[in-house]
């Protein structure tokens, strides 16, 4: 029994390694309809071709975290079938706009390679690079995961960390955003742009949304995942949780839906600086969200755009007004995500 | 914490107010496809491109209902975030075909504002439009709400309660019918047409359908509806029902759909008269319906169609077979919706 | 209260009588991208129009059982609403590939019945023909189904049981398939193509899939399949189950797109030679799969794939890595689905 593939361990790994994976997906209206019903997301310029192309798109762009979600899921079968954790991901950038029949591919290189003082596992650091059927590449970003060794008496070599980019510095912002103009404030759902918006305000986005195993099953499915965590409910009894785990991607996917309600001109996600997930997310739990802006950009040569850096943190089963941004940093108990990420906002 | 919005309270509204709802939504066959599997609908016209093209249609037109969703979601946000209640609707005119690519907006108009006696709560009536990508208006209802007061103490001038029509009348009905050609009524399921049903008659649709949480969620968030008490277990824990409360457009749509087993050939809703949700249902209940012909219309100036008036009673955990028409009323317990509506059925 | 159906019973079939079925039925991206969340299949050539437009195909064709799934739901109202089982299927060809955008109908001709000696039930045994919108036949099976009698004292005339083909032969395999060029093993997943595989051979496709009941009820009403027994847990409490079961095609999918880990570049179902569903699935079980080499086929005039004979069987709560092929019959306890198909394959 020797053609199905059990995934890769650290000893299948090495600086320099370039990983073609498999399965190139052509997104469509009905993945775009998938990720609406699934979160609920409301921004306007990814929900109406009207809008969009009055704004300068050639029709609604596909949400960004549904283009991260599927070439991400690529690479899980090469990359993560055997991890242990999703340690972090950074240096994302959101580099063309993705349309409803476009193909996206992905490609790995792994960047860094580090054994563990357990020589039971190991983290290894991959460059992800998604493109489209014309290889054009719209997405790139660095994760990090925790994967184990085949076998304990392995020696690894070629061991090397790489420096990571603390954030995405403002000159790579926007290039998947075409000059705007036309952008309708009101039929966005605010009045709020790029000047109302201060460093270190905080921005509760209310709602909480309760998260079904049927839901996470299909979101994971649909972007081809196959972490055997979020589907095997049979295995997982006698696993780490006892249950299956919610793809942390998901978490992303719903606080960024429920961030509408505060940031609806926050129509892009430029970059990611960095996303870590503190804790995990079972079904069954409610997840809330808010928001703090850390930073304010100009981007180079946009006078229709600015940047605004957020660090939007999830949680489960804790309203989100509960918190007080002085003493609900991300270690608080219930905080589930902290993702740091830049958008861009019309001015 | 200001720049999320709580919702309008009834301080917030005034006779006469315009409001422009957000998020323009573009409709697709991704979306066609979700109210399918949601609700399992079967007649030809909206399933097949083939059979509508040959009927007259450019091409399959859109569920009725999944329109009227969408169209009453964006409302959600401005009318109805403090509801207390969705009293009812009325006055609701299907006015022309929507096809996948038409993008759908929004907005209301206030027409009607009471306070209540006990000074903590109101019923706002809006009027509501929905419109496509060319302005032209595809759907229009009027709905009425209870909605807190932000303050005991406030003052509510202006107060108006309109008057509604009972019914729609014959002549607005079947604008968004083309003169219909070719309908193959074996490929669309059932022999009987317009002159074959009677006033007073009954049908039993037979079949049960039970409600998962994943899927009224799935349904609600596709027509981007935001009202909290769908979505929220953590916060409805300590709410009225204890539990999430299942949209009242799903309990129409469910038996829509299953009221196709009797009626496949009243394959358009025409108009809303009058709809009433008499009773919550949860997820776990098994909805099911009955109908009965009310009234017959000739529609002026138009020989290729009729119109039927239904009243469809949906149940919760009760047969409809069990029901006797004579004793079945509103009001007998198990009836969770009734929907008194026009439907056009070729001649 | 007549108007609505009860499904025909035994005394309503004839040898040689034709049944079209209703509602014709547009398959779309929407389909495509709700069976993909369903499943998550990754086969290359329906997921990537660019990848199935290098091999030959116009766009990505959809996913055969997904054509397969819609136009045995269009039989169910009539051939199987009051089945007591599903016997079993056969002589199951794919004669063309569907694209999204076709619309698919479907007709069945009955060619055997057969009263069982409780004269309570019979078999009927069904010839069924799907055909797309230009009414080239795209599928065609055999199904055979226990039906209840309406009446124990009816005469059942005309009975006859057919012959059928053990197994489709080699010459009907591959007519859906165009002449293959430029097929991609890396990006499809797996370097072993139709030379690799050995007759015999055995693959564990290792993962489990958890199934919820609004995944599968999602799924069923996908196909407008109307059969009671997967909907109404109000009814089937009282049932033979106690419960909501599983339609049987939704094990097929699962332990199809199972299959892709180890079957990667069998990218086709040509045909199914056979199909037992051994013992019912439900809500809350995990399901595995392994599948089994039985036969070799060069079909003639095809220098570019070559037929796979595959028997797949799925199990229940068992994971497939214990079961040794020696022992592990269709019979032993947790197996599910025996389902014997031939496969296409680039050689």
């Amino acid at each position: 029994m020797s053609k199905s593939s059990a995934g890769n361990f650290l000893e299948d790994f090495h600086v320099g390694q370039r990983i073609v994976h498999a399965t190139p997906r052509t997104v469509t209206g009905g993945d775009v309809a998938l990720y609406m019903a699934l979160y609920g997301s409301r921004f306007a310029v990814q929900s109406s071709d009207a809008f969009a192309k009055a704004c300068g798109y050639w029709s609604a762009p596909v949400d960004d975290l549904l283009v991260f979600h599927i070439v991400f899921g690529k690479s899980v079968p090469d990359i993560s079938l055997n991890a242990v954790a999703n340690l972090g991901y950074a240096e994302c950038q959101f580099l063309k706009p993705v349309y409803a029949g476009d193909t996206l591919s992905a490609t790995s290189e792994v960047i860094g390679l580090k054994e563990n003082s357990n020589k039971q596992t190991g983290v290894v650091y991959v460059h992800t690079s998604g493109a489209n059927q014309r290889s054009e590449e719209v997405l790139r970003f660095t994760r990090w995961v925790m994967v184990k060794k085949r076998e304990e008496a392995s020696i690894i070599d070629g061991q090397a960390t790489p420096s990571l980019a603390p954030f995405v510095v403002a000159d790579d912002l926007g290039h998947a955003v075409p000059e705007l103009h036309n952008y309708d404030r009101i039929l966005a759902g605010s009045r709020h742009l790029f000047a109302d918006y201060a460093v270190g305000e905080s921005i509760d986005h209310r709602d909480g949304m309760t998260v079904e195993e049927a839901e996470h099953q299909l979101a994971t499915r649909l972007y081809q995942n196959t972490a055997r965590v979020h589907f095997n409910a049979h295995a997982e009894a006698q696993g780490r949780f006892g249950r299956r785990l919610v793809y942390g991607g998901h978490v992303m996917s719903l606080a960024r839906a429920l961030s509408f309600n505060g940031l609806a001109n926050a129509f892009h996600i430029a970059a990611i600086n960095g996303g870590r997930h503190v804790a995990p997310l079972f079904a069954g739990d409610t997840v809330y969200a808010w928001s703090e802006i850390r930073e304010k950009a100009e981007i180079p040569g946009r006078k229709d755009i600015g940047a605004l850096r957020i660090v939007t943190r999830a949680t489960k089963n804790i309203a989100s007004s509960s918190f007080q941004i002085e003493d609900g940093g991300p270690d608080k108990p219930g905080v589930i995500l902290e993702l740091d990420y830049w958008s861009v906002m019309p001015r």
